[in-house]
């Protein structure tokens, strides 16, 4: 078996020049608004990604269906403009994971046609935050002005000074595919699945890519995540107490 | 060294249509059931699986006698039908390695000619358990019914949203080799080697694939597995100690 | 993507024939050292490594651009001789990139002419020290007297009895290459970036490779750095917790 | 570079047909015993192995100068006949790694002529032992005769199920390679350098093998290898430090 395994639909219209990432992180923001998006929009699923870097263990459906843990791409078009989206409910487990899954989705990417990625995720400040600002960083100094033309900040201190995991990697590896790469991170409190920051980062987001989406059924879809998280918890915990049962 | 090295039998009779997982797992239930049958089936060895991913580590028999970390494949043949059994002490001690495993034990048994892998484990509630539910898990929707006309409970939110280690990925990366794979699962406190779950997992799965077994003895054996467990958790401890002993 | 990469300036003066390595460490002395280097001399980049051993994630520079992990190499001629110098944010995250990554250093100093290396850094002692010493280590015999005669000191049980990460290993395993390795390090407490120690080092050094740098501006850099790993360490914390958004 | 490299003295005179492993492990007994028999016959260093299973650090000897972390293996000859010695401050960091190693002194073992090996150990009993036993496994039924001869007990329960690291899976994994093997323990406390359990050991060895040793040196040895293992520690606790320094 691979390491990392691209199961992909070979048809004629599965390219897209737009990449839109949202993996699981802080506040869950970015995975909130690409997960909003998909289903706001229909897109269609056209890959699955499959990898040892991932949980070893399977999800159960509603059917009662063992599902490996995978991430997925899915694709949207209109007015002969195709969007992908990157979402999922895994990042790699290991250092060395992180890199080669995010090279791999790169390389898929340019496969696809993908010009430009946005990366959405959540900017942790600790604390409930009133009037929720969006963060910005880019892979190239051209693409500022343009971002910052819709809003988005960018302060000498903030975040931090990194970006972790997909969101960072797309952008940082993205480079040298040339494809350009832009994050957008919406400032949250960290602590629960942020619909509002969601809300400020799709704000930016359909700005940015001409593409208007319904945001109301957001607040809803967040109670929805927050309720699978709790069960992802629990699975977690099961992990732990499980691997105590592995002898050796 | 190969990480994963599989010692078998190149005999005419090797082959089977039904692979049974009882790895080490929650409450044992998978193991203790796997084990009976084998013994009281008298099922013979067709296969030894030792890998870099099992522990560091030698056992001792009984005849002073070191054998490697391994697993086993046993082979049972009754009216023209044979039956493989997948058991041993250990799973893999990273996560990647239980990718790995899973994958070179789903290999051997499409060499073996495998159709079906029945994989058991322990589904761990935190208390005791009175009347004990098996659920189940399947791998493709066409195998659901014939499950839960035996009783299986394929519910919505148990249990929670996933299985861990080889019972999950067996099913997980069967579909990829075309393999059917059904998971039982029986409640269990996860606190003591489990016989009475083992009984209700081993009542489904004889009426499954049509094989009776003699239970008399499941009891006895859970407490002779309870006895191994407290020597190996001893071990275990040791080993812990030990790593400190090695500089560096 | 390569485990490590190395992008190289493909130039006709990129060679030299003495390596400085500053990585960080302890007190963060040799980093201190060779990078108050590279400004006062206007050394320019010649080369940058990344790698998968280094953590996953992207730093923001002050345009708001991403970058990936990195190390770099710098490079400054006077009077026909040539400098190079290995500085970065970054050692390794696992112990067998530790290895890897130094050799990757070891393979491109070979490539470049290298004929020495000084490695640089602190030695911890836990406690503020007045007259700081510079201990020392070489990789062979024949080095030891023209670095004592510098003032450096050789004790018995002093650095404890080893040097860890990149300060060691290209001593360790420069020998492999026909590489000399020298190794200086300066007392620290090991609580601040120390510009005290950093000082003891860089006079030392100074006076061993016949090159003067003004030294007045190290106290000022020391202080910059301190607040450069204050905004780090928030992001290590910030890392810490973005993990625990990564579902499974 | 290779991740275990064997750097071997290429000369007539290295083979062996035994060779007698001492590796770290509880209560250094195997490691005391080994060097004490190496100092005592005076055998000859012809070979080492380094690897990026062992720490990434270098030591630094009583002259300065640094050395990789490594393994190394003696030979000793007398009325024709010869013994081979393997010892060192290491075994693996990882998992993988011990297996690894372990396969790759019994390759090097292989091509030196090994026929068999004796891997030396403590078994540590968590008290002061007055009459120190020795334990024994063997990885083939034909040599437990010879072994328990010599007063070496084989109990059912002892030593717990297993036999970690080097000393386990040079019989482990020994037997694939055709090379008899034997592993002896010395009871000891486990909390200190143990020289009455090496005493112990070493008696049962020299018949074993018809060889004397000197033992008077025996707790000299046992004393100056306490004070190291505390300067090693002291290392150890340094290395956590530094790895704080390294940011990312």
């Amino acid at each position: 078996m691979d390491d990392i395994t691209i199961q992909i639909a070979r048809d004629e219209n599965i390219g897209g020049k737009i990449l839109i990432e949202g993996l699981p992180g802080v506040g869950q923001v970015g995975k909130l608004v690409a997960e909003h998006m998909i289903d706001e929009l229909g897109a269609e699923k056209i890959a699955e990604i499959t990898s040892i870097y991932f949980p070893p263990q399977v999800t159960i459906n509603e059917e009662g269906i063992t599902e490996l843990a995978k991430n997925e791409i899915y694709r949207y078009e209109t007015d002969g403009r195709a969007f992908l989206f990157l979402v999922g409910d895994f990042q790699s487990n290991s250092s060395e994971g992180h890199y080669l899954l995010s090279d791999a989705y790169l390389q898929l990417a340019q496969e696809l046609g993908v010009q430009r990625v946005y990366t959405l995720g959540g900017y942790g400040v600790g604390h409930l935050v009133e009037d929720i600002r969006v963060l910005g960083a880019v892979n190239h100094p051209d693409l500022r002005e343009e971002v910052e033309a819709q809003g988005v900040l960018f302060t000498r201190d903030e975040p931090g000074s990194g970006i972790i995991g997909a969101s960072g990697l797309l952008l940082g590896l993205g480079s040298g595919y040339g494809i350009e790469g832009i994050c957008l991170m919406g400032e949250t409190s960290g602590y629960i699945v942020d619909p509002k920051s969601a809300h400020a980062v799709l704000q930016v987001l359909s700005r940015l890519i001409g593409l208007v989406v319904d945001e109301t059924k957001l607040e809803e879809r967040a109670s929805e995540m927050e309720a699978l998280f709790d069960k992802i918890r629990d699975m977690e915990e099961k992990r732990s107490q499980e691997e105590l049962s592995y002898i050796g």
